[in-house]
Order: structure tokens, then sequence, then C-alpha cells
């Protein structure tokens, strides 16, 4: 237990880093550029990088014999058993258009997958944790248990995805058919609507194309706050991939079938 | 100038009580409803009519003989010339959806359109003001000056929309033309769009069907940031209707006769 208290004040520290990491590029430079390869002022790039580096070394110290896996600077391995799964900005395209919707995603793996996870969002300032018997959140309103509130089926359902083409041609017809049965649709909000989906607001979200840094920290979270999130298959999806999180077994089934209709041609 | 001030600190006023009649109904109910027809709590509808309802209130003190314009109370005649043009909150769906990109719009309008007006986000504690010489926001990090920063050419331009769809079948062809053109397209953001845009971190945005509320602010803030937006014909907008919003008068230019193409077959 004083074990579990100690690798959540870790997570949050991270967090923390993070966001002192990234605010100051945050709506900096308006150029709106999302290449690497630019040799001027490129805040998304800046920020990324120094989000990572920030909360890497927290891990040096805190915690030197965990593996990590981050999206811009891969492995590190580890003796311990634990892998933190770290995205410094998720939503780069977000980031850019200076958009409140990207986030900071911090997981923490066992061999079986995620067993804690925050989801953080420094702008708003806006921290949805979820694993070892927590489900909450922190922001502007003060803080708040995460729970689900599923719609009771598809017809009565909010879907979230982040962008109308979803990843390829078979992927977004999979999409389109749930879509076409959901009562709502949005789109553009990146891993926070996983944070809402766990927040009890949305009942569906749907993505491809997934990297496990992308997806390891909403698994925590959503599980934690009592929803289904698997792939296309029913299968674990914390290793990346095609993701379906849902706010209850019924409303997964419903949408796991009309994406494999598709899936499965 | 002393009544200038006055004018604003009556439009702040209205937005601080907007703020308070919607806070406490967010991220409530968890239902997804955006039926106004159902007997059981409805958050959006009770927030859109307290919100609307504390505006008014402020108005009736403070400004008597102004006339007001409003989505959920219609209109109010008035004798001084100048109108209120308010959305108590724009983007309801995304309100329903929890997420933080709906708002309050408040437009004064004398005979020829929008001289002033405030985009709010209560949730992030966010607001966009533009109009008698000033064009600034305040937000988690602070007060700053709103400005557009416009990319060179539509191909390294970023573009929104609220919905993929967009309209009627002609008016979402229209806007598909531009969006083949444009660098980066996201969905999604409602009103909290033109604030981007007036705070330099998009260069267009393009939408239909609008009402003069969902527009007359907008308007205000984005030609105090020094951006153009008119309709898909290149008139004044703030009545309603099809809008195009640009960061500099070279991508309206070249937005607007994609639109045109399309528009008039």
């Amino acid at each position: 237990m004083r074990d579990q208290e100690a690798l959540m004040e870790t997570a949050h520290a991270m967090a923390d880093a993070a966001r002192a990491a990234i605010l100051p590029h945050f709506r900096r430079g308006g150029l709106g550029t999302t290449s690497k390869e630019t040799s001027h002022y490129d805040p998304v790039t800046v920020a990324d990088r120094a989000s990572e580096a920030a909360m890497r070394a927290i891990l040096a110290e805190r915690r030197p014999d965990d593996a990590i896996l981050g999206e811009e600077e891969g492995i590190k391995e580890g003796t311990s058993g634990l892998t933190w799964v770290i995205d410094p900005i998720d939503g780069t395209r977000g980031f850019v258009s200076g958009a409140p919707t990207w986030g900071v995603l911090i997981a923490l793996c066992d061999a079986d997958g995620p067993i804690y996870g925050i989801i953080d969002q420094p702008y708003i300032g806006e921290r949805f944790e979820g694993g070892f018997g927590h489900a909450r959140m922190e922001g502007p309103l003060g803080p708040m248990d995460l729970g689900v509130q599923p719609a009771g089926s598809l017809a009565e359902a909010t879907l979230f995805t982040t962008f109308p083409e979803v990843g390829s041609d078979i992927e977004r017809r999979a999409f389109e058919a749930v879509r076409d049965r959901a009562q709502l649709v949005r789109y553009g909000c990146d891993c926070y609507a996983y944070a809402l989906l766990a927040a009890g607001q949305i009942d569906l979200v749907i993505e491809a194309g997934l990297q496990s840094y992308d997806i390891a920290a909403p698994v925590a979270v959503i599980q934690a706050a009592g929803g289904m999130i698997t792939d296309w298959e029913g299968r674990p999806v914390h290793a990346g991939g095609r993701a379906l999180a849902a706010a209850s077994p019924a409303l997964h089934a419903e949408a796991l079938a009309l994406l494999q209709e598709i899936a499965h041609g």
C-alpha cells in the first residue's frame, strides 16, 4: 500500500513537471507548424521534448529500476517489472491549434498491462487519474470522483473520435457504421475524449492507429471509472492499435458487433 | 469614452453572471440529452435559460433602453439604438458532452452591426473580447492581447469547423473544397474556434446555418483582432447565415473563391 502511494506521488510529480515544461510554449509562435524538420522555433516540438525529459528526470531520481517507454526517446530498460508508458503531448495537432484538448499521458504498467494512469490537461488545469482503487479528477470546479454514466443504448449514446477519417478506408467505414446509429457524434478531442468518458459525460470513443503511449493511460483511467476498453476484436488494447472504449458492457457489445461486421468484411 | 467603459463593464458583468448561472449545471446529469421536451432534469436547458435570464437582469438594471436579442427569450425592443445580441450557451452539444469548447456570446450592436463582443468560456475561465479599441483575453495564463497571425497561404493554413457535415449538401461540398487545400483541419469547437483565430492560433473558420446570436460576438472579436469575417458572398455576416472567418485578406480571398465555385455551381 505504501508503495502504491509512492507510485501515485511519482506520477503526480511527473505530471506537474510536464505542465511546467509545456505551458511556456503553448499558444506561442502561432505559425501552426507540426513539422519536426524546421529549424526555427517550433513550440510543439520543444514542448514535447521538454515534457518527456522532465518526466524522465523524475523517474531517474525516484524510480531508477523501472522501465520507460516514451514517445520521444523510446525505450529505457528496467529491472523492477514495472514500465512507465508516457506520451509527453498527446494531440499535437490540437496543441498547435491552441485547442485545450491535448494532454499528457502517464501510465504505469506491469506484465499484464496498465495498473494506474493519468490524463492531464495542463492549460485547463485538469487531472484525471485511475488505478490503485482510485478514480478521480481535479479541475477548475474542484476534486470530483470519476465514474461512467452509460446511455441505455447506442441510439441514445454520445460517440467521440478525433478525425472523421479515423484511419484506413475500412476503419473509417467501420466507425461510420457505429456513428450512423449513435445519437450524437463529436470530433477533435484526442485523449480528452477518454477523460470525458471516465467522467460520465460521453458513452463511446473509437479510434485507430494508436501507439501504446496513446492508449495505456486512458485504459487505466477508463477501467478504474467502470468503463470497458478493448481493441476492435475485444482484446486488450494497451499495446496500441484500434480502440473501442464504452461506458457499459452493453454499449461495448453493440458497437463491437458493428465494427466487426465491417472490419471483417 | 466614459460611455464605452460603462458598456464594457456591463458586458463583463453579464459574462460574470452567465458563468455563475451555468457552471453549477456543467457536467451534471450525465444523461447526454439535448432534448428540450423531457420533464426530468436537463442540465443544458436549465443552464441556457438561467444564463440568459441572468444577463437580461443586468441589462434591465443598467441599460433599460437598449434592445435585446437572445436565443432563449427572443427580442426585447429598445430606444437607444443599441442592441445586445446574446447566446447564453453556444455549442450546446459540446456542453452536454462535457467538452470545454462551448461559450457564452455577448455582442453589442448599433445599426451597422457589432461594435463590441465577448466570447466567454466559463469552465476554463477564459474571456476573449474585442471592440472599442481593445482586443484582449484573460485566461489561465493571465491577460494577453489578441491578434491574428495568418499563415502565408491556404496550403499552410489551419481550418476549423464544428461538424464535418457543415450544413446542406452543397455547403458541405463547398467546405470540402477549402478543406482539401488546407494543411490541417479540426472539428468540434463551436464558438471557441473564432476565439482561437483571434488569438493567432488558427487561420480559418467556416460554418453554415448560423443565427445572429451565434456569430455577432465572434464578428466583433475577430475584427478587433485584425481578422476578416464575412458570409460566403463577402458580405456582412453578423445577421447570420454562412460564415467565413480568416486571419488575413489573402486567406479570406483564397477560401472565398473556392466556396463560391461550389456554392454558385
